[in-house]
């Protein structure tokens, strides 16, 4: 019997910019302020851990949502970043969260930037998962066996486990846990995404990584708190620029996870919940 | 009975620019190349904590200087780091020294990673020890509490423990006992740095500070391996700078020491001294 997360149910809700947007919703707490999460590349709702978000839901209402033209989303998934954060504030607005805290992983991360920079009334807090600014050097598309990996037009759990977990012992099995978990849901799962959105977001992906020096400048204007975190051995998005974040951003705390890769906050969920927590609760 | 790097004689060579260089010199190692040492802020040869290189130079040798104009060289001491890294390199010229592992500590860092970017083939491998990057945004000139605790003209033994080690009593107790290490040398001392020398590098220190976007791209250019470290509690260059330089420099590695302020080195003499043999014995 399912339950908690992988037991919520699907919604919808319909956006002045004609899109309806799937969204599951849970958690609550004091504060009302919700944690939004914005997903990877191809990733739709059940590819968040449900650990994780069992984890995190019980202090405060989180909410994750399939971006336009992403999963059980109506319209199409653009090929900019830019857009993509227009796209996700229009779903801000459709659900009256004037005021939020983002946790952005992988491609999710950039898009939160984005946001934040775009309308940075909306966000309280920032959480940087696996990520990088825009324009670094070298981070222009991701590495052969990444993308030969996980940007197939068919994927498969060996392919996602090399990219999201070490080659560890103690790894793989969280990695195999946490897919098991997310498949532990047989009922009402989330459309799957079409390779055109794989073909639109890898697009923007790559655009967010021409190398353009200037561009670094963009993140010294986020005065929120940022926490930015990484798995110490992520071949996708490496810690690297995390670090280059971190050294950008003002106000940014940092965390680099051990024996861990892109899926580092599945990986050691329960550390990375408490840690958010921390962090969302912590001082101005 | 002093023994170890405070029983050194000082040594003098004089170079192509008409400088003398008063140096020390320790150590040895079976690849040959040694290990230089590059000061703070009106340091001289005896602000280097006799514990650091006594515990370097069993495996390696290594070598302290007063650059020109400072301490017990001749010369002039100039406002610039880039001049202070034309001085450098004449002494290593004069010391037929011609591949190096540089080890800066702050001011010194500046002019290490200066001396990789106009000489190269000299640094086979960079310790950049609380540093920052040429320009990088908000560090132009110290905190008004650092400079005016160790900018004045008479310092005092504990405005340098206010820059150098924590409030904690663990870091206060290092404190202390690295001074006593300092101090332990009686005889032969070096001579004390000029407040001409203070007001020459404060000059230059502002100089690096300036903000200048664009100029972060330098050290993109540093293709050897760096060793980026830093105290957690530094207030004199914080380590959000040291995130700066890990996430521009191609290829750095990154250690934050705890409980450790500007002093980190020396407090953690032990546990950094290890950590930069394992550096320089390193992979490419």
């Amino acid at each position: 019997m399912a339950e908690g997360y992988s037991a919520l149910r699907n919604e919808r809700v319909s956006a002045a910019n004609g899109v309806d947007y799937a969204y599951r919703d849970t958690g609550g707490g004091a504060d009302g302020v919700p944690l939004v999460l914005l997903q990877h590349f191809r990733g739709n709702l059940d590819n968040w851990d449900p650990a994780l978000i069992d984890a995190l839901a019980p202090a405060r209402r989180v909410v994750t949502f399939d971006n336009a033209g992403v999963g059980g989303s109506s319209g199409t998934t653009p090929d900019t970043i830019e857009q993509m954060a227009r796209d996700a504030i229009a779903f801000l607005t459709a659900m009256e969260i004037g005021h939020a805290d983002l946790l952005g992983f992988s491609i999710g991360s950039f898009v939160a930037q984005q946001i934040a920079l775009v309308r940075p009334a909306i966000v309280r807090r920032l959480i940087l998962a696996s990520s990088a600014p825009q324009g670094a050097a070298g981070m222009h598309g991701w590495a052969p066996e990444v993308i030969g990996a996980i940007g197939t037009p068919h994927t498969s759990p060996e392919a996602y486990l090399d990219v999201f977990f070490t080659q560890s012992a103690a790894s793989r099995q969280a990695g195999q846990q946490a897919l098991g978990r997310m498949y532990a849901r047989t009922e009402d799962r989330d459309a799957v995404t079409t390779w055109a959105t794989r073909e639109a977001q890898y697009d923007a992906v790559c655009t967010w990584g021409i190398p353009h020096h200037a561009l670094l400048q963009r993140v010294g204007a986020l005065g929120m708190p940022v926490f930015v975190a990484n798995g110490d051995s992520d071949p996708m998005i490496l810690p690297h620029y995390s670090y280059l974040l971190a050294g950008l951003i003002p106000h940014a705390k940092i965390k680099i996870y051990p024996d861990a890769a892109h899926g580092f906050l599945f990986q050691h969920h329960a550390e990375f919940a408490t840690d958010v927590q921390a962090f969302l609760n912590g001082p101005s």
